[in-house]
């Protein structure tokens, strides 16, 4: 059995596509299905279901409906996220409440949590309880992250280790759910899941960092959006926090200016880089990803396996977009 | 032990400020205690536990987190519609999104979503799954009554048979889950909690009922709010369809004309009586009622547990407020 990524992906792509919707109020599922059809990695489907391959020795298929729960959660994150940052644009269309409206975006965001624990009680069986308090404990965990990163706006100072807590809890929590879930389906002692957790975590946190890392130094012909948006916006991402914390005149002074974006991207990136923290940040996100590799590494799985998830890492580190 | 409703809502009042919130972004949780601090009547609880006591013979606490589940997520559900409605005040004061923003009423919304499944889950041992179930599939058809109720607005004519679909998706299937899930802490059969499922659900259906006709004909100095809010927003509620139905070209007349509210209000009304809506809806509540009391009378309970039944029955389509 191919232990690739596209193998996981395109077992996902087939039951998305066969999804089965109420025939009630079908106007309700118009937006989940335009949600679920705009693609994205399936990041974390793949991974619930290559830990349960991996810890089972199987296909992981049996986790199939879990990891649509995961994939499902996710994209109602995005579609509530959307509505509160007012964004236009999600992987190049327009988002749903851009579209739809802000009423249809709520109401079928809600939808798609009760979808998510339809598949996620699929097949459950004994498992249930375990599945379910994985999923709901992380579930709070993400709306604790964005109530968070919401307030962390709103403030003049965020420390790093609030930075770290609050995308910790933001995006990572749902990476470490995505891969208890599938050891939970392939009937993982308690140490083993929570090991097969703590590595999406890590993981999670080197892809989140990276993501800041491309924000500003992506090569703009590869990264696919727009360089210095976190800038522009002032978001206090890693390197802001630690640019404010060797400079914070001079980036009080450049914020102050009401200089043109592009001028205050090259000059933000330019403190950025005479402090080393575009290293720095590059090297957080290393640093975690190497964590997750080690951790992974304790898991009684086979070579192929190990590798998969190690490659998964390194390219969550390394990736130019 | 007492089968009253007083005894019964004042152990969801206790337990419900004794709810343990996360110490995690403690930001997203006060919308949550507000809006579970404006009261209500807190219907849906007590027939959860009323449920359970009457069918186990016990005083029904042992269903006291199935309770809890079910006011959240109908406390839920008014948060995130009150949103979509774009609603000032509810219950007397300031809404959600109106005094802390729509973010907010989105996410912490989103947040009781997960308390009421980690309610449900509690001590729910071998039940877990059915409690699941129920809850779940009536969540998402509590979405699809909301979507109907939407599209509804936008639409020129609505039947009497959607409208009674809508409301018993919005409303009453709601009723109905909180009953079976007190049937199912008492380990009742799946007959018996079918049963009390339907009574919820006709309950529901009466609540509603008298719901619109309270919102017309209802005592000015008793009813709490405004009167003929639905004739001034033109709510296609049971008496507008039917008032349409027998003389659409006089409402579409008045409708057309642009009088004051108190005008319209009088007019459409006068309307109703004419035709006897008024004596119509209210009977139809009283048909709901009956019906409710018949299938509580084929449930082998107590005759005290069978009159707490009935003269919620009674209640919902006599009462004045």
């Amino acid at each position: 059995m191919d232990f690739t990524i596209d193998r996981f992906s395109s077992e996902i792509e087939t039951v998305l596509q066969a999804l089965d919707y109420p025939a009630t109020a079908p106007g309700l599922y118009e937006p989940v299905k335009y949600t679920l059809a705009s693609g994205g990695k399936r990041l974390r489907p793949v991974l619930t279901i290559a830990a349960c391959a991996a810890l089972a020795h199987t296909d992981g298929t049996e986790a199939i409906h879990q990891a649509l729960a995961v994939e499902l959660f996710h994209n109602f994150t995005l579609l509530h996220d959307d509505v509160m940052d007012n964004a236009d644009v999600r992987r190049g269309r327009p988002t749903v409440h851009h579209r739809w409206g802000v009423n249809a975006a709520i109401l079928s965001g809600d939808a798609m949590v009760s979808m998510a624990i339809e598949q996620l009680a699929t097949d459950a069986g004994a498992e249930l309880a375990d599945l379910l308090k994985c999923f709901n404990t992380t579930a709070m965990e993400v709306y604790q992250g964005q109530q968070l990163d919401m307030e962390f706006e709103e403030r003049k100072y965020v420390s790093v280790d609030e930075y770290l807590h609050m995308i910790g809890l933001k995006t990572s929590v749902l990476l470490g759910c995505a891969c208890r879930l599938g050891a939970i389906r392939a009937k993982a002692d308690e140490h083993t899941a929570q090991a097969m957790y703590d590595y999406g975590f890590a993981l999670g946190m080197a892809f989140q960092l990276r993501d800041d890392w491309l924000d500003t130094f992506g090569d703009p012909a590869v990264f696919g959006k727009e360089i210095g948006g976190d800038i522009v916006n002032g978001k206090k991402t890693w390197l802001l926090i630690k640019a404010r914390e060797v400079d914070e005149m001079r980036i009080q002074a450049l914020y102050a200016d009401s200089c043109m974006p592009q001028e205050l991207i090259e000059k933000v990136s330019e403190i950025y880089r005479r402090h080393g923290l575009d290293e720095g940040c590059r090297r957080l996100a290393e640093d975690y990803a190497a964590r997750a590799k080690a951790i992974i590494a304790t898991v009684d799985i086979d070579k192929r396996a190990c590798d998969f998830f190690c490659s998964l890492a390194d390219h969550a580190c390394t990736r130019q977009h």
